[in-house]
């Protein structure tokens, strides 16, 4: 398949392909100096949102100002460098485009670099930028952190804003960041999250032992030196996160989603008939048979669950797991393959997906021929600060 | 959305953008003289099947021959003149492609060709080509004759061979061909359909009023004249076609044909993810959820649809309802909309689908404000040849 031209200065295919985006921030500010990047979802002011898929772009209007996330950051004096592909309309954890192309993973060249902020997290982890903005509704910051070896949060659900950003599934979406230093990663976090932190003093971590177990053996290997550092950190308890089995917890996240994302789209579907990769269309089509009425047990689960965490977790601990359970996939694996890592990795996204909680992505865990494998934390509603200060001591 | 240019003798946007295609015919023969145009399905020698998908050119090798049909039309003195849009894949009654632009239908240009041998059809009806080979599956050379006022017939399955034409539904496929001029029609069928007509001498016609009274009313009332010639000529008997109903003739078909189509294209959609307009999509992802092994019933049907029909006919009589129950509609209608109407279409379009038995349809009505309606006759296995005398002597 033929793809636009890449830009020179592109190496790792990051950007969308087309007139280079710039915009330069404050002069004064805590991120001065700083570049950034923000996913193809972002209104940037005077630009057509692209959202990676052409029809997209051809069928919308330019935005006529900057999403909020993206004023934060012009604000405290970063500037924007560059625009990021995106898995079509968001949909995808693996970072497949077929109309812009699929970004180098840095770390993994012959690998996918995770999805749907696949630009995004190869611009950070190529060097291309210092932190990038990411959305994530189902993963789309975890899993593009873990296969490039950065540092990713998906904040808590509601704390910062999503003005100007293209939505996908409203109870899901979030505004997510990467950046390959965690004290980067702070700083823009502190610009952008609401004033409503939830502090505490965390006194231990419950290792949720399912998690890995359901995970390949590779990252259950990568990650065991990250465990061991935590565990002479904190106090920890295993704990078997799901009676039901993660698959169950993945399968309700997905239809949700898909109720979510199904009505998103819909009209706009059938007024343009847009084209789309088959994985993308099929997803939609798939969703558009889920019925509204018929997630009633996936709506009394969601409310549980998130219950249940919550009071775990009892503003002191955090959950720990990997955050996805196999590693970058290669490229160009099957559609068949491609659909079954999805399934896979949901098994752990699903867990920060379904209740809101905030959930940070750790590069700390590698295999012997260097493939980055991510581990995370999960913290109770608000706890957002608190993690990005752990990431910044267990990255010391 | 934005297509590629169209060449500029294509005041129709009937030819595949791109590289014109041309081979000129033998230097004698009972076509000599005669262009003819072939859909983007049948293979031309040097050049790649496009088959109305970029993504399909994009995987496939050249052709390393002409399709049978190809290279009996030329032996026969016929030049090819330009290779025609086909919705992607075939797949499509209407005749949108999202790729390669939307042919206009010469005789009603702000609706739809038909598909999915729309290019074909609009060649022909705008004079860029004397005669032009299309595929009917599901109704794909029936539906755009009548959208846009031609001969068209679809031939006994299995009289013309397939060999160097894209498979779509191996037990439905059959070729095709356009003609404004039936005796033109006639010669050209003549050439390609094997040596086992079935002839016999026509004593009646059997009028499937069933198929008439699901027709909107605009149709009814442009065939009445034709109708009225057609019962001036032989002797006619008012039947029902279907007892339970014709909309359960077009479910049938559809899932048979979605069964045989979903195995044509799974490999080649999970190794290339194909892009495809969200129609084209959404059919492969129902495609794939329908289990050969479910449709026993449907087969059970399909035999003894064919037997009681066949027994009707009885070797001397022909049926006669409207080629498809609508008009054509607007260009870009929605989606919803256009699912609707494939699913009218298909309720007349599934009885020689179902049957194999040759269907032509004749150019004899019109709408007051000029929009062709096609009154189709279907006849007993192998009445191909007894079809196409009986379509000149009516035009007479």
């Amino acid at each position: 398949m033929s793809h636009p031209l890449r830009a020179p200065h592109d190496a790792f295919g990051a950007f969308v392909p087309g007139a280079p985006v710039h915009a330069t921030g404050a002069a004064f500010g805590p991120l001065l100096g700083r570049g950034f990047a923000a996913k193809d979802l972002f209104d940037v002011a005077g630009l057509v949102t692209g959202c990676g898929n052409p029809d997209w772009a051809a069928s919308h209007p330019p935005a006529v100002a900057h999403a909020d996330a993206v004023q934060g950051l012009l604000d405290a004096g970063a500037s924007l460098v560059g625009r990021t592909i995106t898995d079509e309309i968001s949909l995808g954890l693996l970072g497949r485009n077929q109309f812009h192309g699929t970004p180098i993973n840095p770390r993994a060249p012959e690998r996918l670099p995770g999805g749907s902020s696949s630009g995004s997290a190869a611009a950070v982890a190529g060097g291309l930028a210092d932190l990038a903005l990411g959305t994530d509704s189902g993963g789309s910051v975890r899993v593009p952190s873990s296969f490039c070896g950065l540092f990713g949060m998906r904040p808590s659900h509601g704390r910062i804003s999503v003005r100007g950003l293209m939505t996908q599934s409203p109870s899901f979406d979030t505004v997510g960041l990467f950046a390959r230093d965690p004290a980067v990663l702070q700083t823009a976090y502190d610009l952008l999250l609401d004033d409503k932190p939830v502090g505490g003093t965390v006194d231990g971590v419950l290792i949720a032992w399912d998690a890995f177990a359901i995970s390949d053996e590779a990252v259950q290997e990568a990650l065991a030196p990250a465990l061991l550092t935590l565990r002479a950190r904190l106090p920890a308890e295993e704990i078997t996160l799901s009676a039901e089995g993660l698959p169950r917890w993945a399968e309700r996240q997905r239809r949700l989603q898909q109720a979510e994302f199904g009505r998103t789209f819909r009209d706009w579907i059938d007024a343009f008939n847009p084209r789309f990769s088959f994985e993308v269309g099929r997803s939609l089509a798939l969703a558009a048979l889920v019925a509204e009425e018929d997630l009633s047990d996936e709506h009394a689960f969601r409310a549980e669950v998130r219950a249940e965490i919550t009071g775990r977790l009892a503003g002191r601990r955090l959950l720990c797991l990997p955050t996805t359970p196999i590693l970058p996939p290669a490229r160009g694996i099957p559609l068949s393959a491609m659909a079954e890592a999805g399934r896979r990795i949901t098994e752990l996204t699903s867990v920060a997906g379904l209740t809101g909680l905030p959930q940070i992505s750790l590069p700390l865990g590698q295999t012997p021929e260097g493939i980055p494998v991510g581990l995370s934390l999960i913290g109770w509603p608000g706890a957002d600060e608190v993690l990005l200060r752990m990431a910044r001591e267990l990255a010391a």
